[in-house]
């Protein structure tokens, strides 16, 4: 079961403790080979390789390769809102800071990550179902998170889609990012949008 | 040469005519394939075929793998940008109208065709360079074209990062519609975005 660890460690971590440690491994190593890999570079035996846990031990955890390449994506993505949360821990905040930080989360190896499973799933029948689940309650999240720390009153009418709109325009600056460094340009567009939203939402 | 044409057809079409008419039905097929089955699905043979051209041909159009799939790209937002001028022929229109149009660039098939391209770019050293180019040269066409029908004065300050953060939306809209139809939605998202504009373009 353990994979790498010995049996001296074996010994002082709780069994329990240890599958959670094996299983949060598998799943970092999922992201990272689908960032720089792909969908179809990305394997359950190159994840455990990397994770330095046994192919029995990662297909006992992750049955398919579906199940651990969304199972990864989802764990990721609440590690960033969890984050996101805690970079501003008094709620509603400077709307600059937020944006920049929203967008962020749509900048690194996640969204690349992410966008390969988008893609792969566009073209592959059983991960079409599993990514757009996946896609809509990490999406509902995001939008929470955003309404909240944006101090956004979506009772208002356009207000949801104001954010709405925000985000979507997030996404579209990290497939600007995805071949080159775009980090000045987005500064300046992020800048300007922010005080559009600053105007929009008083 | 030829492809599917006739010796009838051969003797009534010049020569270099049918050589334009088989460099675009590649082309066309080439974005169509590409859409539908992704980098890993689509070679030159496999175009060839969807255009009924020979390989033989479909090589003498285009040695490499690399040089058909970007030219497609290229001939496909050429022709989208071209039919965008002529649905405004009379240049700045009705706001709503215009960002609907710019958004509507980002949700066909040519949108598919570019995302699994830089995708694969972005895995793939020898597509890379290409294909940053090509965004690039897109991109700014694109975007003079937006700063055209949006009737925006980009001597004032924020003007062009505005109107940058639009079609970063609308490239994160297209993402949005990726596995779903996100039509609805979208529609919700242009209408609020397009008034924002309204105000702050002036």
């Amino acid at each position: 079961m353990g994979g790498v660890s010995t049996t001296a460690e074996r010994d002082r971590v709780p069994k329990q403790d240890r599958s959670r440690a094996t299983r949060q491994r598998l799943l970092e190593a999922a992201v990272a080979c689908l960032a720089e890999h792909g969908w179809a570079g990305s394997t359950v035996a190159v994840v455990a390789e990397r994770a330095g846990v046994s192919r029995g031990a990662a297909q006992h955890h992750f049955p398919t390769r579906e199940d651990l390449f969304t199972a990864a994506v989802e764990y990721v993505a609440e590690q960033r809102s969890t984050a996101l949360r805690e970079l501003f821990p008094d709620g509603p905040a400077d709307r600059r800071a937020v944006v920049t930080a929203l967008v962020d989360l749509y900048t690194g190896p996640l969204f690349r990550a992410a966008l390969h499973l988008w893609v792969a799933a566009s073209d592959e029948e059983q991960l079409r179902s599993r990514v757009t689940e996946l896609e809509a309650r990490v999406g509902r999240e995001t939008h929470r998170i955003a309404v909240e720390l944006l101090g956004a009153d979506e009772t208002r009418p356009g207000v949801r889609e104001t954010v709405q709109g925000l985000l979507d325009m997030a996404r579209g600056l990290g497939l600007a990012n995805l071949l080159t460094d775009d980090t000045a340009r987005r500064r300046r567009v992020v800048a300007q949008w922010a005080e559009l939203l600053e105007e929009s939402l008083g």
